[in-house]
């Protein structure tokens, strides 16, 4: 069992090093061993290899049965060329892992209802997996770039392309997904705008009649979709969108459960001949350079990747429910890292929440 | 003073219709006179014309002071290709008028707060203008379409484009703007993957060096910013964004006033020699045919669309400022559409809403 630990900027590296601590805890309690290698991505691969992302550490990736990724970039990198950007570094491991398929659940923890800025009658229960299309559309379409018109005039281009083949291999998983949830799918676009929403649209129910008449398959407009989940997010099981629309609504349904901080994520590829897919876990938060450093980070949503890591990627179901039982517990306690903090509840730092977590697995 | 009014389909044409009784009072009460004209639109045009907006209607559109739109769409329009969908409609005026600027506030009647489903600490006294590109990006870029590549696979095509001087006009909207109000702008694009939105912030941060530099500008990725809006949206006072960003985002704000049929929007087009603008008015909900002629809709957001015509394209500050006094007067009193009942209020239907809004002008 091999893992690749990316902690990458900011809160990343602080957040990773409480990964390896269930990680030993593992090895320790449940004779669970893992081969566990660590590499730069991000800007602080910037600093020290000169890009984003090394052909070394991407080999790395694509050996490890799974890469744990931290967060990238922070104000040092903002001036960069478009290429030497942090995120080009977690671009290319999506890509070239061909990680097409994002899943990333907006739960809303119980002992959390409170900390949404919704009315709690609104998210208590709340559970929507939106399933993110993620090596295609206009992240990475062609042509783009930015032109010199002269007298003084650019012009900026990118390209929105999706075939068949991407449609039906993303839809699928939130297909599978479902069966396992409350076997609803909604799929979101702007066919009434654009053709390659349209295509979307048609390619997903074309996929639906063929095989997966058993689940209840919805469409909605993308814009649509931003109001409803304000509106009334309990109406949502699983959520099958693009790129773009994906990396909008799934961090919208994020911070409706008000604690983007606990919120894990997993990136998918395709199944290999022996079935195993690679895989890339990371919070949905980002590498917040204003708190990095001071032992203020919510470390919640780092452990939970590895959870989705030891569910998606080894079958070790009952490592993830464990984890995720200690979190619920801990969280029932009363204990708050900042970004979660309530009144009449326990403010602590990083260290102590994980601490405190990892005592409860004991 | 000429006014074209396109009422489209579903409840399109009920609002409009206590559009006509404002305009009949202010001739009546106050001397002043609109030349009124009405047309087809989407649906409603495709089935009496063929086409969801005809030549003649758009050239009376080009003679007209403004138009007020009501909305296009519904399910009997769905199955038609793309060129003939009711929304084409739509595209067209505001592409043919070139109408660049489309503003949407998002804007919280005290009356109403408890209506949103967010937290009444959070939206009460929320003020945010959305200043929207209207006539560019993905909406109509080219190459665009869906090819055939054999084999059963298709190709969906869309292309994001952008100029400096379409950037520069629609973010001098959103800085005069921010100068009348709270002098701040947000400007929202994903320049951390597009180069399109790349370029968005490099022109208006030049703009807003050149000739703004009174006006505090600061810069959101879209994904961000749709999070923000639920975490914090008395944060925002102007936001400025792209065509496909500001749809989203505008709706997603709208909603968070729990109350979409109340909001109005503008969409302006450049300024004459006389400095008269083109400009079309029209409510941010849609057509909404589930409740459609059964004298259920909610007619404020179309009669405050007439109020910003009524400032925006004849200077009628008084009486738009009594249009709007009249509307929070009877709100106050308890009286409600089913869109915005809450309990202990009394529900009424469109006319009567109407009707009380009317009386209470006299
Ligand atoms: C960092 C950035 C490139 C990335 C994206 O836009 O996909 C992030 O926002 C995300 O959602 O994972
Ligand atoms: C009807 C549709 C074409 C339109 C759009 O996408 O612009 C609508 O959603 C809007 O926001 O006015």
């Amino acid at each position: 069992r091999s893992l690749l630990l990316l902690p990458g900027d900011g809160i990343g590296p602080e957040v990773m090093r409480q990964v390896r601590r269930y990680i030993d805890w593992m090895a320790r309690k449940r004779g669970i061993e893992f081969t566990v290698e660590e590499g730069l991505v991000g800007g602080a691969a910037i600093d020290a290899q000169g890009v984003p992302l090394t052909d070394a550490t991407l080999e790395k990736a694509k050996a490890a049965d799974a890469v744990l990724f931290g967060a990238v970039g922070g104000p040092k990198w903002d001036g960069l060329g478009f290429d030497m950007r942090p995120e080009a570094g977690l671009l290319r491991l999506r890509k070239e892992l061909d990680l097409f398929a994002n899943l990333r659940p907006a739960k809303v923890f119980d002992a959390l209802v409170d900390a949404s800025s919704l009315k709690p009658d609104i998210v208590r229960g709340l559970d929507v997996m939106i399933v993110r299309e993620l090596t295609g559309g206009i992240y990475f379409g062609e042509p783009r770039g930015i032109e010199d018109l002269g007298n003084g005039q650019r012009r900026g281009v990118n390209t929105q392309v999706y075939t068949t083949a991407e449609i039906h291999r993303v839809a699928r998983i939130a297909f599978e997904l479902a069966r396992k949830r409350g076997n609803k799918v909604c799929s979101v676009e702007k066919g009434n705008v654009m053709e390659s929403g349209l295509l979307w649209r048609q390619e997903v129910t074309a996929l639906h009649r063929a095989e997966y008449g058993d689940v209840e398959l919805s469409h909605m407009l993308a814009d649509a979709c931003s109001m409803q989940l304000v509106r009334n997010p309990g109406q949502f099981d699983v959520i099958v969108t693009d790129n773009l629309f994906g990396d909008m609504l799934s961090d919208e349904a994020a911070m409706l459960t008000g604690s983007i901080g606990m919120l894990p994520s997993a990136s998918l590829g395709a199944p290999d001949a022996d079935g195993r897919r690679r895989a890339l876990y990371e919070p949905v938060h980002g590498s917040a350079p204003d708190i990095a450093g001071r032992d203020m980070a919510n470390p919640i949503a780092m452990l939970l990747s590895l959870g989705m890591a030891l569910r998606w990627s080894f079958d070790l179901h009952a490592e993830a429910d464990m984890l995720e039982q200690a979190v619920q517990n801990v969280l029932r306690t009363g204990m708050r890292t900042s970004d979660i903090m309530q009144p009449g509840m326990a403010r602590c730092s990083t260290s102590v929440m994980a601490d405190t977590i990892l005592r409860e697995l004991d």
